[in-house]
């Protein structure tokens, strides 16, 4: 499944770490890219430098518009799935998102309203307030059924030659 | 089972919204308090606010010391798990850890190395980095097999009264 991440309402400064995070785990756990609106560089350069080091081919688009790349998403046969605490809750729709192509919409504290009736899937981890990272990461978590935990990204920089192939639990404990 | 969080290395100002983040998602993700080294009162301050309006009794407890509250966890019987890249990654681990109080360990960037060997578990989501927020969160999530999704907070604050569990999917959806 291809999966890409649209971030909306990044503030520049107050942002810069939860957005980066976004990114980060959006990259970590199986999203091919991230769309981010607004415009912050070094949130681009922080997240494609993780890329060059640690490896993969995840890419981020800067200044987007958030709608435009939602019809443009629909036109090619992409459906658009928005994380929010007001949505119905993960257990009660996990098995019924079908598609080939995801956009995963994520929002800093405030999203346009008309991104609820654009998105064709509204999402809650839980109906109480904590953190679009954590919102987008279980699901992220879900949707692969965990698949997502042992991709090889052949980066540069590894861990212990990525130890989880080495089958033995003891040779990972840090010590 | 008992879960708290201990949050490592809060730098006031830099981490203030990640710490924020990782509380909230504690609270919402089934565990009963925070242990937060470092001091930051307006962290305390916003996770409390939550709790008092989204209910529930979770507890954040502020400067603490790290080596102190291990160690006194341990002695009534409670086990220290530490959430890092280094660690085993979690579908090698996620079916030993074997307690009735876990205490889980989340560092900002970088943590004690003592804290490696003081942890009965050392356990990384993903050996990518990402962000101790996504890691709490999934292993919050695979550890009670999403049971604390559908907790019921109790609170004066709720979305739609607690709408999954009306049953209808189409009455969650916002339009």
């Amino acid at each position: 499944m291809e999966i890409v991440v649209l971030r909306l309402g990044h503030r520049i400064d107050r942002d810069k770490r939860t957005t980066t995070h976004v990114g980060l785990c959006a990259r970590a756990l199986g999203a091919q890219g991230m769309l981010l609106v607004g415009s912050d560089d070094s949130v681009v350069a922080a997240i494609r430098d993780v890329v060059e080091r640690w490896g993969g081919d995840f890419w981020i688009k800067n200044r987007v518009n958030w709608k435009q790349e939602i019809f443009k998403w629909k036109e090619k046969g992409g459906k658009v799935l928005h994380l929010t605490m007001y949505g119905a809750n993960l257990p009660s729709v996990i098995d019924t998102i079908d598609a080939d192509k995801l956009m995963v919409a994520v929002g800093a504290e405030k999203v346009p309203p008309e991104l609820y009736t654009l998105a064709d899937y509204n999402v809650a981890i839980t109906h109480q307030p904590h953190s679009e990272i954590a919102a987008l990461s279980i699901f992220l978590d879900r949707l692969q059924e965990g698949r997502e935990l042992s991709t090889d990204f052949e980066g540069k920089t590894r861990i212990n030659g990525d130890v989880q192939r080495k089958g033995s639990k003891r040779d990972e404990k840090v010590s």
